[in-house]
């Protein structure tokens, strides 16, 4: 089974660039972390660390549960360029839909990112930072709709999707309804002036939403689990229920991102309304070991084809592998017990787990069944 | 253990009928679904639709794991009272609590559910149903208590338990305290003035509820998991804490139903207050292979005199023979797993598994060892 | 793995004392449940009393799995003294952190529950019990404040941390601001008027806790999992995020106790802010055979230096066992899984679990490697 899905290429639907430099001792630390404040523990001494010490110290040529100074060491030997190299063909990873919206200029682009092992790439719009250039660009309280809906066109012609992270920027339980143009122009008018770069409006943060409904593209959103800038209770995806029975009949898909707690309330969700999906990235990384009982649950209720791939990397080409790795050992256990128990069938089985390590991907997004990889376009 | 458990009989203290005539392919992927919302996955290709291809379509003399088109052809050539005789005799089903609130005469009667396998079953009173009834006989404000007082007594005469669905109508965050009569009489003129025939008005529903805590007979409440219709973060059953305690010297039973994903929540409550009791129907039936892990919750704190089975099966008799089959299954390996370990002796085991299979039940709703099938009685 | 587990010595950081004198069948039930209300449910026919039946009879001299009256019988033979002795020798605690706020003087001091076995015991200050004795003392509103601080700094010379009920008093939404000196008094004042003994204004319950934020050491907060005085879903450990935001640059470490159902929530909380702690005390004793589950979440995405071991047993002996023996076997299934699939390494394995069992409870709570029993302290 493991075998089986290690053959299996990915569509990692949702990830982030890699750093481009040599990391640290200490940035490696923070990036090992999904937390935004200095921590005691040393972050080889987490479910993640204990991860990395055994599944990438071999790939860098040390023997599995090394200590982690001697993975910095041989990583500092190695180089960046290589030390990516090779934790990304470990990965086997055929597809990145990256997130542009977070991070500089020392990360990745998405061609970049998906240069190191030739697999494609395609871009993912983060709404706020979107809505957030265009404030700085100068834009007025009265054309910012217009000029947003035209900028997200614009850049939906090569990015596949959007993001959003209305979950960190006031959190799932905002108003379903579309604000209406009066309202916009209004709160946006209150943004600028207040000179504020991010956007926390919760009406601004609506109308960038609502524009990319009528987009029609898949848009992402965080869920649970994230840095100390969330309100964990505030990010349950059933806070957003009222939202989803106004956007079912809309077509645009609805992919809930991570949702770790709340994995059984996002199988739920997918379950009960026809353009949600769902994942278990991030969580199921950080968490090491421990990564089945998380993806167990994302299979409970959810249709098969609605439950998709994800490692919501950022920084390390470590986070990378664990998240495909882990996603893949997951899998094979809970198909492994099913197949044990005679609960399903081999042909299912397999059919199954092709739509949940890509297949499922693919249609959501539109991306076909090949595609040669392409180089990030400006937003 | 499975043996043991596929011998005992079973009370499932909360179903619905099923479906009479034949049903066609589009109504059966309806059926075998919680969602009321147009779906783009096929319901073959769920945990549900896995588990009917794996356990029901050998019952209509296919293979395991066939397709459902195939599953769908079996049935038409069988005919309707051929499959749920097949179907209803492979789930071992020995009492069925009806709840009739919901489906018209499309689908059986309690007493006809019960004919197919020479079972018994007792009803079990929709309050909203029963209201809503009354509202639309033309009974007036200031008469509408007293009249729905009279008709639950009455209906309890045959009916062993009423159900509520607050959690649909209005959320279980509801005011805990019995509203009074003026109140009522003044939500009652309001509702009746609405034209509305959907009973959601707050007011108007405790009143209800109020009076089944009066009535004394075990009051069903949906939790959790259901259709787009609830917000499943007000459908948690801690969110009734205030009722519960202010209904905890009444005697009069709770039974908390399906509780997904609150199977936790509930187990806490049925551990602290003494007349709370709590199953994982529906939600165990819908997770086809996962079930164990729901149920597995069920068993951590709760008493096990306080957990009870059902499968909340409606329109389709796959339903019942999944629900009652993944949770024999469950228990099978919940307390095989004990026994392995002997943290738990066989004569306990077997005791408490009876208790949870029927012995509950019976207790609960006062059923008598043996009584013969009864035919439902007009409400 | 057991075996290791069961050499190693454990820091119980969070328990009570046991009653003195012999307990009556009727106080033996009542304390083998977390509900304060009559249960209709006999307390041997739940988990923790199947627990009870199964690993205290055979230290009592009975067999496994015998019937509650027999253990009931033997308990009355041996004495209370012998047989706390017996089965606090069993369960193989070396030190015990005491919250002496709870339960009056027919429960043992801190030095008398380690006296039994030759432990050591530190006390824990239950922060509301030290406001309500200062209220009962006489002391005025404008001298509140300042009282409390000096005794709670007189306390905590021989105590090691302190304890917050805030979840039972108020709900753990709290405003999170430090309460004003004006807002102080004046609250105070309006308690003590109120000539009301128990301890429930907000304001007051947020001037004692953030006393102690100041005075460093550890605060304990009781999370999730309790009686009927508390509303579940306020008690989700994320409602604290304001707070926890607030305190995170004081080096005050926050210890999240019981965390059931919210271990995952708990989890989230350690693995992003600083000076978060957390354990599966309680549940995991009151679960008998299912501990497993809930110590497995716990160790999901926490640092392993940051998950704590607690039994919260209060009044019986036989939940100190319970408490200390299901923790043990659960870290040896899930640390003997990742060792079965070469998750971790053994010197990383036998680490965490020292860290896990006491090693990090000394460190955060400044117990030093190993210290003489000490007698309680008059706080």
């Amino acid at each position: 089974m493991i075998d089986l899905l290690a053959g299996l290429p990915a569509v990692d639907h949702h990830c982030h660039g890699v750093v481009k430099d040599a990391v640290d001792a200490e940035s490696f630390r923070s990036l090992a972390t999904e937390s935004d404040l200095p921590q005691p523990a040393d972050a080889f001494d987490t479910p993640v660390g204990v991860a990395i010490r055994a599944e990438c110290a071999p790939l860098l040529g040390l023997p599995r549960h090394v200590d982690g100074e001697s993975c910095l060491r041989a990583r500092a030997e190695l180089g960046p360029q290589e030390v990516t190299r090779r934790l990304l063909a470990a990965a086997n990873i055929s597809t990145y839909l990256v997130d542009t919206g977070y991070g500089g200029d020392e990360i990745t682009t998405p061609g970049q990112l998906a240069g190191f092992t030739g697999a494609e790439a395609f871009e993912i719009v983060r709404l706020e930072s979107l809505a957030e250039r265009l404030a700085r660009s100068g834009v007025d309280a009265s054309g910012f709709a217009e000029t947003f809906r035209s900028e997200l066109e614009s850049a939906l012609r090569t990015a596949v999707g959007v993001k959003s992270i209305m979950a960190y920027r006031y959190g799932l339980d905002f108003v379903p309804e579309r604000p209406s143009e009066a309202e916009v122009r209004s709160a946006v008018g209150g943004w600028l002036r207040s000179g504020e770069a991010r956007l926390t409006d919760p009406v601004v943060l609506r109308a960038v939403l609502w524009a990319a409904v009528d987009a029609g593209r898949p848009i992402q959103f965080h869920v649970g689990f994230g840095d100390s800038d969330i309100d964990l209770h505030r990010c349950d995806p059933t806070r957003m229920t009222g939202f989803l029975r106004a956007t079912a009949g809309s077509g645009t898909p609805i992919m809930l991102l991570h949702n770790y707690p709340f994995v059984r309330e996002a199988g739920y969700l997918a379950h009960v309304y026809p353009h949600v999906y769902l994942d278990t990235g991030l969580a199921a990384g950080f968490a090491g070991a421990s990564a089945t009982a998380i993806v167990r649950q994302s299979l409970e209720i959810a249709p098969f084809t609605k439950v998709l791939f994800s490692t919501d990397a950022f920084g390390l080409p470590e986070l990378y592998v664990l998240g495909a790795r882990q996603h893949r050992l997951a899998l094979a256990r809970v198909f492994g017990d099913w197949l044990t128990v005679d609960a399903i069938g081999e042909t299912d089985a397999r059919r199954y787990l092709e739509l949940l390590m890509s297949e499922n991907a693919r249609r959501v997004y539109g991306l076909g069944k090949s595609s040669p990889p392409e180089d990030d376009q400006a937003v």
